[in-house]
């Protein structure tokens, strides 16, 4: 069993999720509350630039720049290319500084609480999941189905790295009870990291609930791309709730519903996320899988497969 | 009785509240939503280059362009500073085309609900405020004591203009329940409008509850200027509560709460607003206020004060 040796909790990779920004500064001043004693841990921002103007990203989404081949292109000269290639320098798994484990922190304005994401279904990341759920029965489980060699999303540089995911809260805006719960929920996660170095992990016997992503949905728009409706009020907030065929999803500004028209039912989440009308995501959908049986001496070995259309968060 | 002679809504006059960009862009196609007949009615973006961009401004807040000596300072320089002027060129009330009412939309992510802020507390506003809270008895009326000539919000130029505020949203996301409130409390508003220019308007009997502006609290910060504390998670959400002596109003980020030592109750609003960080206002008090019997015959003015620090939205 490999041990981790190092984790790096980013914050500050959209420049205005002020949860993540604020808790690596606490970080910073106060570095005690991460350290523990079989492993490193770092803080760090991962946009300065884009936290000191308080925007997403300066020039482009920095979460959108770890694709294998855009961090090997010596052409790019973006701030956020720059840094997505500063950052694998330092933190890849692949380099001799090698970091184990990335946690990196985001806030959503959709109605998603506290969720984790998973860059894959490794035993270790699942292990973590159903751990972390078993202390705070409302956290989410959600995982992409790119493998982290087709992944552009910060987290895809660590074998195990993941998402946290903290929501609704209003981008620019610092809510305390998420501050407080993403602070206690990663104190949670080192002590186990720490629990696993040390070798003495218990098996998980309650099964765990994963939402697994399977395809971004966009507002209905017009030939100039210009949005035709809204989220349907029925259905604002309800991340995580079922959606059935012929639920209303969409209201239009005349206020006409517009259904959903799929076959089964899906789990949307990310609804009315804020930073997604210009990527042209009003929510993603995923299926609800249960794993049953989660000990860590029986580790299967789940596959990324491709997805139909590339969903990062 | 003067007569209402034209009714100007302004959407988008922050570029990323989205609810009076998009109910604009509505009565753009169906301008016979907004029309009555006695007076006209027009819908414009009031920034349209922030709304293009989905940022609050381009180079600064417009809703801080319209001091009287800006609009005549030939000397700046800024897209806002310069659409102010153009804005007050054409709708001016000193002005030919005169506009009798200036109607401006926003969006907060304070838990306002829907409000109505007015820009002078005269019998015409109060009337208005009075009859609309009679049919939407969870409408809240805000009035600052700012008199129109020391304002720099749009609402100023009009005389009796003022701001329709909803929230809680999101910057950059469309709430359908709050775009449909809105829609139909500016389809009250022109009816309301309508019969005033008619003659016909019933005496509101019922009392009136204002809150009044006070002052705007600052976030605890330090010698840098960063803040050191968030808003409380009791206070959080709970605009138009009273806050009383010894209740928290902010949370350290190492967990200490930081008490309200005032020594009345005060009503906090714009409790955490986003673009208020920047603005140095963690939140608004206010006084409530109860106004009894508001006859349209015997219309008192109510004159405006000077209050201690400026507070505009």
């Amino acid at each position: 069993m490999n041990q981790i040796k190092r984790v790096v909790i980013f914050g500050g990779t959209h420049g205005n999720e002020l949860t993540g920004i604020y808790l690596v500064k606490k970080f910073d001043r106060a570095p005690d509350l991460i350290e523990r004693s079989t492993f490193e841990t770092i803080a760090m921002l991962a946009n300065p630039k884009a936290c000191e103007i308080g925007k997403r990203y300066v020039d482009t989404d920095l979460n959108r720049c770890f694709l294998r081949q855009d961090l090997e292109n010596t052409h790019l000269s973006s701030y956020e290319a720059l840094r997505a290639q500063e950052i694998y320098r330092i933190f890849s798994s692949t380099k001799a500084q090698k970091s184990d484990l990335i946690v990196d922190l985001h806030s959503t304005t959709a109605n998603m609480g506290i969720t984790l994401i998973l860059a894959v279904q490794h035993p270790f990341n699942l292990s973590l999941a159903a751990y972390l759920t078993s202390v705070y029965p409302e956290l989410k489980i959600v995982a992409s189905v790119t493998s982290n060699q087709d992944s552009s999303a910060l987290r895809s540089i660590s074998e195990w790295g993941f998402t946290l995911e903290v929501g609704p809260v209003a981008q620019g805006v610092l809510d305390a009870r998420l501050f407080q719960q993403t602070e206690e929920i990663i104190g949670t996660m080192l002590d186990w990291v720490e629990t696993y170095n040390q070798g003495t992990i218990a098996p998980i016997k309650s099964p765990l609930t994963i939402y697994q992503t399977v395809r971004a949905i966009d507002y209905p728009r017009n030939e100039k791309r210009e949005i035709q409706a809204m989220i349907h009020p029925d259905l604002q907030f309800r991340d995580y709730k079922p959606l059935n065929p012929g639920d209303p999803m969409f209201l239009t500004f005349d206020g006409e519903s517009v259904l959903y028209e799929g076959k089964s039912t899906v789990y949307p989440i990310f609804i009315n996320e804020a930073a997604y009308y210009e990527k042209g995501i009003a929510m993603c959908f995923t299926q609800k899988q249960i794993v049953s049986q989660l000990a860590i001496d029986s580790w299967p070995v789940v596959r990324a497969v491709p997805r139909a259309r590339p969903f990062s968060v």
